[in-house]
């Protein structure tokens, strides 16, 4: 490696907080390109090499971070994933947790709502999996569903069967006051909230979509549906502007992540987890007094047996 | 029965709302009094007569409520009863709703969290029982408890192992407002929330513990407990009065039921749920059209069968 692997990590922490957003307001998914890497070359075999091993650099960093937080059982993490089809949802999570300790990490994929849940408030089926202490929960799509999939499709409104004089024009901006409020909640009561929305460009999509059609291995992956949304592209990206604007909080940033290019993302996405683990200053339990005694008696008895 | 159901009922309805509080800011617990009867002979054996005839009447028009709130499943209702031990949140439950069909209502009881519980943040397990879409659901104590029992005792909010960063003076506070979101999410998605204090005085409470030990069919009721609860009344007293002015919202209103009399508590409660309910204006579900004939077709059907 021509670069030491502890240097790349620091210009990439540098690099993944100007991805944070903690105020909304000001915000237009204009100012990050998906097809951004950080001024690296994009197409080139030496650098893309160089982001596999950082990868596992950095994976090895969280595996270790993770083993403090399930230790400590104090904080947990909340991690939402977004993004529109072929963004890289799967593979982030597969290639950036995967050196993580699974009896410490949840995934919940989020799909179509059962019965069940859409007879409970929206935010129901995610409040029930928030990690408890100690874990890693990921939410492979959430209930950013709620004002994203549901703008672009009136009749999963619908389909919730709320009384009508609730239903009004006011509903977006309600939805993200409760999901603010929600977020507070976790945020105050020891759950870091971390949300990244992988920012795909158009163009990419339809090569990704091509890639599907085509390769017999990855059609599986392919959805008719696939192609309905895509053709929603643009209600789709107000939808996900206008969440981020009124949901990236202090207390529960929204990463905006290019997603153009595969390895910069999944090393992105890698590097803002560890920057945030690291805040929490998390340690291994403290023994408590007198744990040494117990510690050599226990020993002592040991010995003695054979 | 010499005064006509009905007219029990209007002037009933007008008595309760004099116990509920929408604007928690300037109420006092001492405007209430456990002991009134509002206007009512307390001792006297009629009335009690009078009383429990209008508890029959109030709940048949309670369960001719529920069964529409049951068919067109879009509203619920969360009754939450939060009360000294001994107030009769479990008669009250078995008297006022007893004639509600059960397939229709859920009641939780919540009682000493569990070690998954503790892990989750304090909202979490009553969260996860909000009623669903039609049902009517009851809190016997609710995420209440996390700013009465709590305040009581300190040592119950160390066993949550927060972050010890996230423990401030102002934790209480931050509790009252993460109850209000919450309620404010219900309310605004169909959740109709509904909040009672059964308002128990000291001298009705020693009472009644005293017939729990001395009455053999009542040993089980008492706990070693009891006592030592009564011993924080004061800190109680407070601690309710604090969230009471904090939480009671016109979306989620308290209601302050004077306690020392059952069959007043009883007859209070029911009223409070009904006048509740029929601020709704529910409806069964009207047919679709084309829905007649499909009935006439059917019956033709059943006909031809013999």
């Amino acid at each position: 490696m021509s670069l030491p692997l502890e240097k790349t990590m620091s210009s990439a922490l540098r690099v993944s907080r100007t991805y944070r957003i903690e105020q909304g307001k000001n915000f237009r998914l204009k100012q990050i390109s998906p097809d951004d890497t950080g001024g690296l070359a994009k197409n080139n075999a030496e650098i893309r090499w160089r982001a596999k091993t950082f990868l596992d650099f950095a994976s090895a960093r969280l595996a270790a971070l993770q083993d403090k937080l399930y230790a400590q059982k104090s904080w947990s993490v909340l991690i939402v994933l977004q993004a529109m089809d072929a963004a890289g949802k799967d593979g982030t999570i597969k290639h950036v947790m995967s050196s993580v300790n699974p009896q410490g990490c949840e995934v919940t994929s989020f799909k179509t709502p059962s019965s069940i849940e859409l007879a409970h408030t929206f935010l129901w089926r995610c409040a029930r999996r928030v990690p408890e202490a100690g874990m890693i929960g990921i939410f492979n799509r959430s209930h950013y569903e709620e004002v994203l999939v549901l703008r672009a499709h009136p009749e999963f409104l619908q389909a919730q069967n709320l009384p009508p004089l609730l239903v009004t024009e006011k509903i977006w901006q309600e939805r993200y006051k409760d999901i603010n409020a929600f977020e507070k909640h976790l945020a105050r009561n020891g759950v870091l909230v971390l949300k990244f929305y992988l920012h795909l460009s158009k163009e990419e999509q339809k090569k990704r979509l091509l890639e599907r059609i085509n390769e017999k291995n990855k059609n599986w992956k392919f959805s008719e549906s696939d192609i309905k949304e895509r053709a929603l592209w643009d209600t789709y990206m107000t939808a996900y502007e206008d969440a981020i604007r009124a949901t990236a909080k202090p207390w529960a940033p929204w990463y905006v992540v290019p997603a153009d290019n595969k390895w910069y993302t999944r090393a992105m996405v890698a590097v803002a987890i560890i920057d945030a683990l690291e805040s929490l200053a998390l340690k291994y339990p403290k023994a408590p007094k007198g744990h040494k005694q117990i510690l050599l008696a226990a020993q002592k008895a040991l010995d003695k047996e054979a």
